[in-house]
């Protein structure tokens, strides 16, 4: 019981919580959308939004690379990217180191764009200079509907659905049916989507995959060690027609031109292959998240 | 702040910990050598040792079939079995689920086998009853050496190696050294090897495995998530000759005649592909772990 | 972050709570009423009501003698007593220290009767075997109402006026007007009133002494230092009449015919003379409590 | 269990903690002498010295003024006034109420002077530009034994007697012996003596009493609760000569001739009758502090 500052941050509502000692907060304000704040921990910085750990110095790239790199290797040809949310820049960072055209990115709220900008600055490591960015700040799903052009590759990186959170909008099939207009042929989306630990993979990430699976012709679903998070991290990426589905995918046959933290062949045949409980539990769903019945985690 | 009952259970010391809320106190008594509780959390029952959780019902068949089955494959001939510590007995009914001639049990504190044996009951699941289950109160060490005999399968199931803990002398070039000669020909030594994330692998993980390599012609490193670990966990097997290592068997190969919760051939690869940053990490380790040199953990 | 259990409590919402190491939990159960628990903490053991410390071994003389003690003195004749509530039977081994005929005791909660008598046993130390103790289950206010015969004193020993609570209605000037056509003349009635330290005293503490002098001729209340609450306590006891009151009594007409453990002349003077600022708040209190306008606490 | 930032802070050893919602960290830096941290809390702006709450905006005066106007009232002459320790500023504050000639405080450390007058401006309110003050920093011992001049009120404002803390020798039999030397005929030394709650009153507030009354003729007891150190807290007066004491006047004698937060006629009553338990306590120490036989507390 020694006196010190802690960060609680509830897992399971009413039941479980990862308790850090608090070294330091760096920034800490309401923004239009929500509570921001910049701390330090044993993770090293931390950007928390509503209390929530979003992503953590120690173990931010096991996140972005693992978000992004599959679904590029799965990706026909990809030229034009379009990110939703991303406001760390790091999936931005992530994307930019293959020989894309255009990195499209429209988060909602530029007070995290900024905070990360200056408190985080190896999260975005430069990304913000490179002339192929284009950084807008809105709604993700209004820019696809509004702005003609179509891309190869979409990645959603967003908050969880949590109830009156705007991400809501952004797991939802009426959602999908979107983006599957936008992609390109021989396009990929891929989305975050929440924990998929054994004792916590049913609060979204099954249900993501199914709704995923209502409008396109191959998802796969994949999921890592977050230590941060307190729990595995699931994946769903998603295309049609018949490109050779990654997730069965050789470690020999993952090529990556640059060096990664975290990812290679080894780790992709981890991250593809799923334990036999979250396989039995992607089966056994059948929620598919609409706008009239959608999915809210705690 | 709501008014409850918790137990915090310290992960990285000073640093980090899981708080769950404590529903209940089934036991709690000092053993001869440690104390001893049985709790209810969200996790279900929980057998703690010297307030670490050691398993719990909600995921105790993830840590067992892994601790087991993997390195009964592995094994030539699985006739003759012996497990060290093993006091929740799940280890023993894992072992049993095989058709081998006697698993020989060497646990120290005859306190735990007997809270296990009354109070979780579904951990032993009836191995107790099986007549080919011999079970003694002693030390692991001391019956391997004074007793004749060898095994084709020896199983390690003991408390990580804390300073001043009686454990600390199972995890030794020396113990191995012993473990090799009560050894069959094609037989398989395989040790809980402690945490095994990606924040905490350091701490004995790699360390075991590479004592191990000193000893044996062949070691695989695997790891699983067990939740109420609060962390990715380790496992190390060994053995010598020129068997087949299971650890680049496909998921096709992994065939088991009765139905598992947690283990199977997806699993499997899962288990034996490492993160790159675990893969380096055993890479980089040149600790070897003897009775002069001792690794602790926290 | 030493590994253990703990009980938090609430003190003020979403700001302030008081952690113990928790020992041991003796009972658990839901009462037809409320969940009912004891637990072994710092404090001894501890009865626990809906997440809310009730009496602990360390500190219970001091609630006890506290509540009972003054008002017997300012009483005219104590010989019939009645006492609202005091499950733990503490109230009425206080009470029954004096020279009285009867006390009637009249508790909503039968399975809290029932617990105390078992695991508390130091709590009513033989009360339950005078015969001067008529113990009734039942609701305190309708016995009042009921029950022909009136009191010498009244003491309400009764939960904190929470939120769709039993005890709200116990708070209330409905209920004190009832109260009034109980008491003999020269009849007096004291109860516990809620946390009186510099930051709680405003929840219910100024407001149940302002709805007394409403109506009765003199109100005097008295804090006193209870460890085990997080916080100084308050009480009220009114009269109707030219009693000469407690409240300024000097130690030295303080005169106890029995050992106490907290009680006596210097004690009672600390107890009614309060703090200015609580002497402020009681004069700028302008709250009385009725059942269209009821006080809740956290 | 909602995600928040906390401050702990030990009050007994391994057994109770204040656990209080962390709103602000304002300043955390190692000074040559100690950890110094400007936090914000339920109870407003909080300096904290090696984990230990010092005072806070919420309560800070009942402290202040209980540590200084009694002692002042008590003063025959109270002209000059010299404060060891007093980081705060707010000793020198109250002092500097009383038309005295000069006040000579003596802080040890710098930073904790000086990040108070930055970020707790409130608890100095000014002091500083008060040309009667004369601040110095350096160790408060030696100043008295090495400065000549003699005062008409000493007071202690130190921190607890934590071992391997510098404040441990300020509250032995040689340091008063040398404070005696140090005093005008009726002057007054008062020193805030830790905790004297009936929990925790033994740990050094009934030994430092007990020391004093060896120096001097006549040791007053007092105390107040101060919500923000999760205790009652205690207070020693002495003096030698025939002064009469302040403890015994009753409160139409307490006059002060300026407006006070806390203490007042009715407080001061409060103040001085102590509990029984503790009063017992009083009567039942023995050890006395000395260089070799020192008093630490948690």
């Amino acid at each position: 019981m020694t006196s010190a500052f802690y960060f609680e941050e509830g897992i399971v509502e009413n039941a479980l919580s990862i308790k850090m000692r608090l070294k330091a907060i760096k920034y800490d304000a309401m923004s239009e959308f929500q509570r921001v704040q910049v701390i330090e921990t044993y993770f090293g910085t931390t950007l928390v939004l509503d209390g929530k750990t979003q992503s953590t110095e120690f173990d931010e790239k096991i996140y972005h690379e693992t978000l992004v790199h599959p679904a590029m290797l799965q990706c026909l040809n990809p030229q034009r990217v379009y990110i939703g949310g991303g406001g760390e820049l790091a999936t931005a960072r992530e994307c930019l180191r293959w020989p894309v055209q255009e990195v499209v990115m429209v988060d909602l709220d530029k007070d995290v764009v900024d905070v990360c900008r200056r408190l985080l600055p190896s999260w975005n490591d430069g990304a913000t200079d490179d002339p192929r960015l284009k950084l807008v700040i809105g709604d993700a799903r209004k820019y696809l509907v509004d702005e003609p052009g179509t891309f190869d590759l979409i990645v959603l990186d967003i908050s969880d659905p949590i109830e009156a959170g705007p991400a809501v909008h952004l797991y939802t099939k009426e959602f999908y049916d979107i983006v599957k207009t936008k992609l390109n042929p021989g396009g990929v989306v891929v989305t975050q989507s929440g924990p998929a630990g054994v004792f916590n993979f049913k609060e979204c990430f099954t249900a993501i995959h199914n709704t995923l699976k209502v409008s396109f012709d191959h998802v796969s679903a994949f999921s890592t060690s977050i230590p941060s998070f307190g729990s595995e991290w699931g994946f769903n990426l998603a295309f049609d027609g018949d490109l050779s589905p990654v997730d069965s995918w050789p470690a020999s046959k993952i090529q990556i031109p640059f060096p990664l933290h975290h990812y290679d062949g080894g780790t992709h045949v981890r991250l593809f292959n799923l334990p036999k409980i979250i396989r039995d539990g992607l089966q056994d769903e059948h929620r598919v998240i609409t706008e009239d019945n959608p999915v809210f985690m705690y």
